[in-house]
């Protein structure tokens, strides 16, 4: 949720119910420390980091964490082994995204808290080896004993019903509040995840760091690129640098990567983020009274 | 399910309360009426034909199933509207695999019956664009009007209250069943199916008709000729014939199709198909009553 999702948008979350999170993907170290303020500022209860252990301001983000004693951490896209020692002595919970049932054992091994179990449907950066969330589902609730929070392809109560039904405790949703009002991605992008239909996104850079996007100018041009072989350095010299930030962030259609999970597809409007928390509350409560 | 579900596998699935489906696309038209009559010596109630369109003995194979008045038929892997009016006129229910919402909607139209939405995680064909089950059954749901029946991934009772949490009225399932003891598969085939993991499908000749398979030196060595840019031609001399018969049917893990779907991952056993039909109920029961 880079460029998204700020204190605003998790404040917002937080207020109607949600656990609130902040993506430090996107954030130089002070910047957190004044999303992490602003965000204490006007709630009190718990939040939780988003930290993708790639970042590479992601040593200094996690020195803001320790100092501001931010109380959960989801660290993501790396190695959860890196932090998983600063992070348990300062007290903070620890909770590291996986893509396949070893990553989750390990998580386990290291004495995380949970893990989240993210699908082959989910936006932004995505797993290799491209499992969905329909099957990754119940057999890392079969792996593991710690609780295991589904992502990927849930954008309302239906989709919250179906990944507990699956043995998930819990829900992390993405796509569906980068489309809302206290969400500060660009208006443009914020159209085309509501534009965006059942078959428009794909997924780029396979042999290098997976991404789902939405289809565009730039996503068209990287996967005739991979057609036609190109090695590894030249596709990283073709992504260049702040391709996400240029999307989300400037509204860039064209030339920047638009990140987003597949379920953009069903997403049609751009509400406030609490009326998204109970809307889910109110869907999912009418899907499990639907199953005979 | 080609190679797999003859009417031995059709009869234990509707004995025990599912609908059974003769796999029509690995059968000359003389072998599927054999089986439709085997099938109906032993069982008087309703089951289907399932028919790849882009079979090359499809036209008498459907001269079979309305001599023989066959129930119900579900087309796949082609546009329905080439059969929907002779088996319309022949009183024959008619329901087609889709893939995308657009898809589903012609279905509506031409008058069929209902639809199976089959995601990326289903096994064997699979549609170019890779919308999976979680993002593609809500979706379909919304824009039809018609049953919508739930396929790929789904191998136990959570994965059924999961698709119907959704929105789905029904499962078709097909690797669960591929792995058990009336499945006409060579032991060595469900062997691969139960030994896979979470990582171990995936889809290959996604320029030519896409298929899910089980990884194989096969598998690798088409991976490799995509990776370098072979062109459909070359491609198509590389698939060459009988490969799926080769691996399902004749037990060649080295050079066939293992054709399975992503969720191969959880199968670990091999029951008679009428306790995986039972399993499923008292699964579902289960999973729809954990629901908080």
């Amino acid at each position: 949720m880079i460029w998204v999702s700020g204190w605003r948008l998790a404040a917002a979350v937080a207020r109607a119910g949600g656990l609130g999170v902040l993506g430090a993907g996107s954030m130089r170290a002070e910047v957190l420390r004044h999303h992490i303020r602003q965000l204490r500022s006007v709630w009190s209860g718990p939040f939780a980091v988003n930290m993708p252990l790639l970042y590479k301001h992601m040593s200094d983000c996690m020195d803001v964490i320790i100092q501001e004693g931010v109380p959960i951490v989801i660290s993501s896209a790396g190695s959860p082994a890196v932090v998983a020692k600063p992070l348990s002595q300062a007290g903070i919970i620890h909770v590291h995204v996986v893509a396949a049932v070893r990553q989750a054992l390990k998580c386990q091994n290291l004495g995380l808290s949970a893990v989240v179990c993210e699908g082959y449907e989910a936006g932004g950066h995505n797993a290799p080896h491209g499992t969905t969330s329909f099957c990754l589902i119940p057999q890392i609730v079969d792996a593991v004993e710690i609780p295991v929070i589904a992502a990927g392809g849930i954008a309302d109560g239906r989709g919250m019903a179906a990944a507990m039904a699956l043995g998930a405790q819990g829900v992390q949703v993405g796509t569906r509040f980068a489309a809302s009002q206290e969400s500060s991605a660009h208006p443009k992008y914020k159209a085309a995840v509501i534009g965006a239909g059942d078959r428009d996104t794909v997924v780029a850079f396979r042999s290098l760091v997976p991404v789902r996007l939405i289809k565009n100018a730039f996503s068209q041009k990287v996967l005739d690129a991979e057609e036609q072989g190109l090695d590894t350095e030249e596709l990283k010299a073709l992504l260049g640098h702040g391709r996400g930030r240029r999307a989300i962030f400037e509204g860039d259609l064209e030339t920047g990567e638009i990140e987003a999970g597949q379920i953009a597809g069903m997403i049609r409007d751009l509400p406030l983020a609490g009326d998204i928390v109970r809307r889910f509350t109110q869907e999912y409560a009418e899907a499990r009274s639907r199953l005979p």
